[in-house]
Parts: structure tokens; C-alpha cells; sequence
């Protein structure tokens, strides 16, 4: 896996400055750039680096100017940035490049799977479960019966997805993520004791959609627990039952959303954020890390933080004015004093 | 899997009005029921949308009267929610239905299977492993050496179960859940590093418990871990070593109870709650989400919040407060002049 | 699995006071231990149970004197608790030994098993997989490829580590934790959407470090993700990409560290901690559970608490403010309407 400049120059429609036929098997940031590392310099401010980089390639914008003398070969484009965003998706793929199925793996007699698909050993697929084309489902991944899957979906080894689920396209889910568990319902009973409340609904995940490691998302009691499409879900956070988050909204990790909470659309949620369970939360919220969100919020695209939630800037001021308590005290106490020696004064 | 107004009215010892050979294949809510779905009408309020139903088959109470024409066929009950409830079980028994040894499986030759068993494929069971009757271990569970489940224990795929514990009768665990792992115990040296004690301890789960997706519940140094009968743990809760939860205690997502701390029985704990270690928790306290607990509770009964924790309507008068700090401060400044202006005029 | 005494004072180079031929198969505290236990007395506090226990031997102190008769076969030794810590070790060695290759695995020819590997059911080692001596890789673990692992590493079942990871000697990771996943990054386009950020990077684990269950590590965008020699994990951890864990740094379960944060040697984090992206955090520093990092701390080894955090004095006497703050508004209502006597007096 090594390419030259003259490849890469070739691939991006660049132009070589140095030697054409210097050789690279790795990408890495220019300050930490070893020999055999290409890098990119599209910063002005990084100039500096690019006469001290050990990086054998530099991708640099057409218009960069050279004020001292380089080591490195340059490949000139016309978007260093984009370029090496494009080198970075392709290396990836190349990475993660994996066809076939691997045995031993179970597959079920009535699953369908469709074109150029990656069944690991040791892989699960259950009855009439359906996959769209270019689907990969890594070693020790579960897919329980009546599961459909679209096309492009990667889920890296050990997810497990639940009967019934469905899943968009161009959807990846990390590894030990749980989609489609039980949601958390229980009946009261006179005694103490709680009664299980069947949970039959199933979990839709739309196209686009990027889960993360042991994120758990919960199928509905009834009806549909939604990730709709283009959301992003961080590592570790917890959608509960026939709760929905909305398009392109992301989430960081270790939130949680209680049940039959809806997040609009474009809302952003930081890590550790909690929301009370049959809220309505308004496109384009923005939330601060270790919010905790008990109450609906109807208007769209305002910034909210503490626990429970204010907006963003009381928040931040009423934390000022907590670290001045102790001062306001102090304040009070002398009034009481002054006013005390007043009356006395005055009488 | 359909089924006739006819059938289903029998099973339910009820009475059809309408088409008795109409037949269903799902369950839903009477608001988004589509044609081929059965569903119910308890509650008097949503009685509106028995006239305006897709549903082909509604159950109702015997006592319910119709006040317009009603185009679905109805099956009368005295009890239509517990009736609908009995379906929902039936119809999740029928789904979740599974059983026999699935290959490649590995069962070590000591191990001992109850009867009616479901082994998946790629799951795990150890050496001296006993499982009751009716036991679903799902493909990619590991279930250690000297581990003993009870009667009607589920384990869904990607369940791990660390040597020597114990688990009961009706237990449900859900997947990627962890039982057993080293509880977090490190001796520091002189040098700054850490010595690890060893966790030589189990964990025991009692009758009745259900545990959620990727929970982790850690063994004890010494002795157990105890989950009491009935108690239910959601997803991505944590339980420390030599921790303890009681009997029908509920705990919501994500919280966190720290090493040795005894929760008490028929406690509510909501999500993204924190217990320190070392406390007792009576019986009976309800916490709010995100609530920090770093004392032990002894009155039984009471409602808590906040960080740290404090009686829950207290916790609600200082957050009201805490808003009000900037008028607070706004009138202690306004003191403040006129006192410096009364001083004036009495000297 | 039975030793006697004479066995045991053997072993740990002790003399035997009573029946050294009676022989135990299990380790227990002394206030809880059975018939067929040993346990120990080192803290004269609870010497009481040396007179009423169970055990049938107990370790103690050479120097620990008897006031009363003794049931138990004592063993004495220089330091009782060092000798206990000693046979908790040998025990859990004990338990925890396996060998061996079992089957079906799969083991990708171009892998290199390191002497005396054990490799369990289902298990699977990716292509140009480096394994050190004495590694344990515990069934439904997944290594991707090119992933080198040092000597005496142990995974237990279900671990997952993403392609190119390091991981270095004397390494546990409990089951269902993530190395390796991609981190969280996302570019926004102009439409709302997103466009994932490739994450080539990795992450390097070093010496000694143990990881809890279902924690998450991220791989780095470029370069690496690091959890240095002699760090502490705890379970449900969230590790972001470019992410840095110090030597001998202990984080409790639940904690979050976002993305190119960088945690100091010998830290101290409770459960629930989270910390913001790109900080660097001292030394020495402690942080309470739940504690809020939003920005970096220079000053080493000093404690803080709450969110936004604050030196943890501080954050102790602000709480206890908050709890005084309807007092401190009545003290304010008293003095406006003294003040407007006052006025009217001096009027």
C-alpha cells in the first residue's frame, strides 16, 4: 500500500513540485508527519511547518507561496483541504475494504442478501431477514428475524439489531450498539411487584444515520421508536421507547432521551444532556453538556444549559452570581449591622 | 400469523359485533391503526376515535356505547385494556418463541441444560454451567464457568455472564449486558501506580429481574453483588461490587451506584441519578433524574433531586431561587444606596 | 480446590496455631465466612469476629493476641492483610486459567499467536494480528486486522478492537468495551447535513492499563488516541478521538472526555465526570462524581467539584448557600421594609 506523488498528483488533478516518484503509506498532520507520511497545509497559519515537516508529500493550495526552502515534495491543488478530506475517504474505504461470507456464520435459508455482501464468521442472520446492496455486517453481529436493511449499511462487529427493525441506507452503527431492546415498561401491581409491559414495536432508523459504539436504542411499546435521517448519535447514548430524533440532529455521548420525547430537526445536544420522558423539543435547539431538559420547548434555535435547563446566558450568569453568594452574604450581613446601629441612631 | 375477530373473541371470552371472519395480522394504537390491525378503546377520552378508526377489529368494554355508526368489527370484554394486554403478551410470546440447539453452539460437556432450551448459534456456555427449564440463551451470549440460571431465564444475544454467578428464576437480561466483571478495585503504591485487588467475588440476581441493554453490573471483591426479586435495571445502569438493589426497586437509564451501597426496596431511581459508595438507602425514596447522592437516606418514603441532593421541593425552591439571583443581588445594591444616603442624613 | 492449613501456612511462610489438617476451598471476610472458609484479621477493630467467626482458618498478625478462646485454625504471619492479598491473587490466577485453542475460532493465517495464547469459541483475529505471551482472548472477542497486542493481555468475551490499535503489556479489558471506534466527527454542510470526517487514526493502550465493561475508546482522526501506562478505566467510560489518558490516572464509571482533551498523570475522576473538548488538565487533579469540566486547569493536585466546576471548597460552600437561599431573600425582604420605616422616621 504504497503510492507515489506522481499517483496521488494524478488521483487529485494536482501538480508535483520535487520529486515525482517519492513514495507514501500513510497520512498524518503535518506537525506530526514521519518520513513516508503525506500531510496537507491549507492553514496559513501552519505555514511555519511546512519547512520543518518530515512529511515526504505536502498537499498545498495552488496559491501558497514558499518563503523558505522545502523539503518535502508538494503537490499543488486547487483545495488542499478538500484534497486531503478526499485522500482521508479514500484511504478509509481501502481500509475498511472487506467481501464475502466468512465461515462458520448463520445464515438463514429465507434471508435475502443483496450484492457485494461482507457476512464475518460468526455472524447472525435470522429469518426472512432482508439487505439492500454493499452491505457489510461484521463478525459476531446479530440481526434477529424480519430485520430489512437498505444498501451501503456497515455494522461493525458485535451489533445487535432486534426483530422487526428496519434500516435505511448509507446507515453505519458501531459496534455493541443495541437497536431494538426492549423499551423500560412496567405495570404497577398492589403489592409492590411490577408487571412487564410487552413491548412490540420496533425501532426505524433512516438513511444516512451514523450510530455510535454501545449506544442502546429502544423499540417502541407500540408503533415506532425513530432515528430519522441524517442524524448523528455519539457512543454510549440512550434513546428510549417512542422517543424520535429528528433530521440531522446530533447527539453526544452519554445523553439520554426518555420515552415518547421527540427532537426536532438540526437540534444539537452535547454529552451527558438528560431528557425528561413526552417532550416536544423545537428544531435547532442547542444544548451544553450535562443539561437536564424536564420540560417542552417550543421555540426554535436557542441555546439552553444547567440542570433543570435555562437559557444558555442565565444559565451562565446565574453560575457567576453562585461563586458570588458567599460575597452577597457578606453584603447583607453588613446592611443588617449599618441598619441595626440606624435605628438606634435614629430612636 | 392472522387471526379472525372470531378467534380472537373466543380466546378473550368475548362477543363480536360486526364481521365475524374479519382477520388481523398486528396490534396498534386506535389513533394510527391501519387496516389489519386490531386494537382497543379503554379510556372514554379517545372514545372519539372509534368512529374514525382504520383498525378492522377494536376491543371495547362491555359497558361502551356507541354514539355514531363504527365501521371496524368490535369485540366487547369487561376488561378491554387487560384484555388488549393479554394479547400484546400472547402476540410477544409468539414472536420471542424459540428453541433447540443451533449450530456451531459450544456447551461444554458439563454443563447441563434444562428442558425446552434455546441455544443460538456462537453462544457460550461453560464448564459446570446449570440452566433451568425454558432457558433462551441467544446466539453470541457467553455464560462462564459455574454459572447457575434458574427457570424462564432469557439471555439476548451479546449477554455476558462472568464466573460463578447466580441467577434466578424469570429473569430477562437484555443484550450487551454485562454480569460479573471485575468490580473497580486498585490499591495505590508509593510510586503512584496501582495495585489490583482481585475481585474473587459474584454477582446474584434474583427472581423476576429484568436488566437492560449493555447495563454492567460488577462482582464483588468478596461475597456478592446482590440484585434483589423483582427489582428492574435499565439500559447502561452501572452496579458496582458488593453493591446491592432492592427488592422491586426500579433504576432508569444510565445511573450509576457506586461500590457497596445497599439500595433499598420499592425504590424509584431516575435516570442519570449518582450514588457515592459506602450508603444506605431506605426503602420507599424516589430520586429525579440526575440527582447526586453522596449520603446515605434513612426516613423511608421521601423524594429527592439535585446535585448534591436535597428534598426534592426544596431542590425546586433553590433552582427558583437560583433564577431570582440577579433581582436578589439588584435589591441588595439598591439597599446599599439608600443606606449610604440615610447615613448621610441622620449625621 | 481444597488446601488444608499446613498448605497455606506454607505458602505464605506462616506458622499454623490449632488443626493443621483442616482443609478450606473458599476465600470470605471474617464477619460473613462459612465452615470451609478462610479469611483474615489485620484491622484490631473487628477483632470481636475472631472469636465468634465461622471460618475454619484465619490469617493474623504475628503479633495479634488472643483474649478469649478461638474456634478457627489461625495462621500467623508477619503482615496478615499483605499474605490475604497474596492468596486473593493465587486464587483468581487459579480461577482464571485457560489455554488453548478452541473451536470453532478464526484465526486469519497471516496472525501470529504469541506461547501459550488462549484462544476461545468464536473468537476471531483479524489479518496481521501480533499476539505477545500468555495473551487471553475470551470467546465473541473481535480483533481487527493489524492490531498488536503485548505480553499477559487479557480480553474477556465480547471485546471489540478496531483495525491498527496498539495495545501493550499486562493489559485487561473487560467485556463489551470498544477500542478503536471512530470517533465523533462530522462536518456540517450547507444544507443542514453532515458529512462524515474519515477517522484513520488509531488508539495506543500502554503497559498495565486496565479498561472496564461496555467502555468506549475512540480512534483518533489521525494520529492516536492515548491511554498511557498504568491508567484505571471503569466501566461505561466514554474515551473521545485524540483523546489522552496520564499515567496512573483512575476514571470511575460513566466519566466522559470529548474529543483532543488532554487528562494529566496520577488524576483522580469520579463517576459521571465530564469533561469538554480540547483542554489539558494538571496533574494530581481530583474531580467530586458529576463534576462539569469546561476548561483547562494549570494548577496540579488540587480537587474541584460540581458544574461549571469550582474549586471544591468553594463548591461546598456555594451549595450550602443555595440551601440558605430562602433565608437569605427573607433577611433582604426585612431590611427593604425596616428601611422604608427608617425613611419615614427620618423624613
Amino acid at each position: 500500500m504504497q503510492f507515489t506523488a506522481k499517483d496521488i498528483a494524478m488521483l487529485l488533478n494536482g501538480t508535483v513540485e520535487g520529486d515525482a516518484l517519492v513514495a507514501v503509506n500513510q497520512l498524518a498532520k503535518i506537525e506530526e508527519a514521519q518520513q513516508g507520511s503525506l500531510s496537507f497545509l491549507a492553514n496559513p497559519k501552519y505555514e511555519q511547518f511546512l519547512y520543518t515537516t518530515n512529511a515526504s508529500i505536502v498537499i498545498v493550495n495552488n496559491s501558497q507561496q514558499l518563503t523558505a526552502p522545502v523539503n518535502s515534495t508538494l503537490i499543488r491543488v486547487e483545495n488542499a483541504y478538500s484534497a486531503f478530506t478526499l485522500l482521508l475517504e479514500k484511504y478509509n474505504t481501502f481500509k475498511l475494504y472487506k467481501e464475502g461470507i466468512e465461515q462458520p456464520s448463520f445464515i438463514h435459508e429465507t434471508a435475502k442478501l443483496g450484492e457485494n455482501a461482507y457476512v464475518g464468521a460468526f455472524a447472525y442472520i435470522g429469518q426472512d431477514v432482508k439487505l439492500g446492496n454493499n452491505c457489510k455486517v461484521y463478525p459476531n453481529c446479530y440481526i434477529a428475524d424480519n430485520v430489512t436493511l437498505g444498501d451501503n449499511v456497515t455494522l461493525f462487529p458485535g451489533v445487535v439489531v432486534y426483530f422487526d427493525c428496519v434500516i435505511g441506507s448509507n446507515v453505519t452503527i458501531h459496534s455493541g450498539a443495541i437497536i431494538g431492546s426492549d423499551g423500560f415498561g412496567f405495570a404497577p401491581n398492589a403489592d409492590g411487584s411490577y408487571t412487564k409491559i410487552a413491548q412490540i414495536g420496533n425501532v426505524i432508523i433512516e438513511d444516512d444515520v451514523e450510530i455510535g459504539s454501545n449506544a442502546t436504542i429502544d423499540r417502541a411499546t407500540m408503533g415506532s421508536t425513530v432515528i430519522r435521517k441524517g442524524a448523528k448519535i455519539d457512543n454510549l447514548v440512550q434513546v428510549a421507547h417512542n422517543a424520535e430524533v429528528g433530521n440531522n440532529t446530533v447527539i453526544a455521548a452519554q445523553s439520554g432521551i426518555s420515552g415518547s420525547t421527540k427532537i426536532g430537526a438540526r437540534v444539537v445536544v452535547g454529552g451527558q444532556v438528560g431528557f425528561a420522558g413526552h417532550l416536544t423539543i423545537a428544531d435547532g435547539s442547542q444544548f451544553g453538556a450535562q443539561t437536564g431538559v424536564n420540560s417542552s420547548i417550543k421555540e426554535a434555535d436557542k441555546q439552553w444549559g444547567g440542570t433543570p435547563y435555562l437559557p444558555y446566558k442565565d444559565y451562565l450568569r446565574a453560575h457567576v452570581n453562585i461563586r458570588r453568594l458567599p460575597d452577597l452574604e457578606q453584603r447583607v450581613r453588613e446592611l443588617e449591622n449599618i441598619i441595626k446601629d440606624l435605628k438606634k441612631d435614629v430612636q
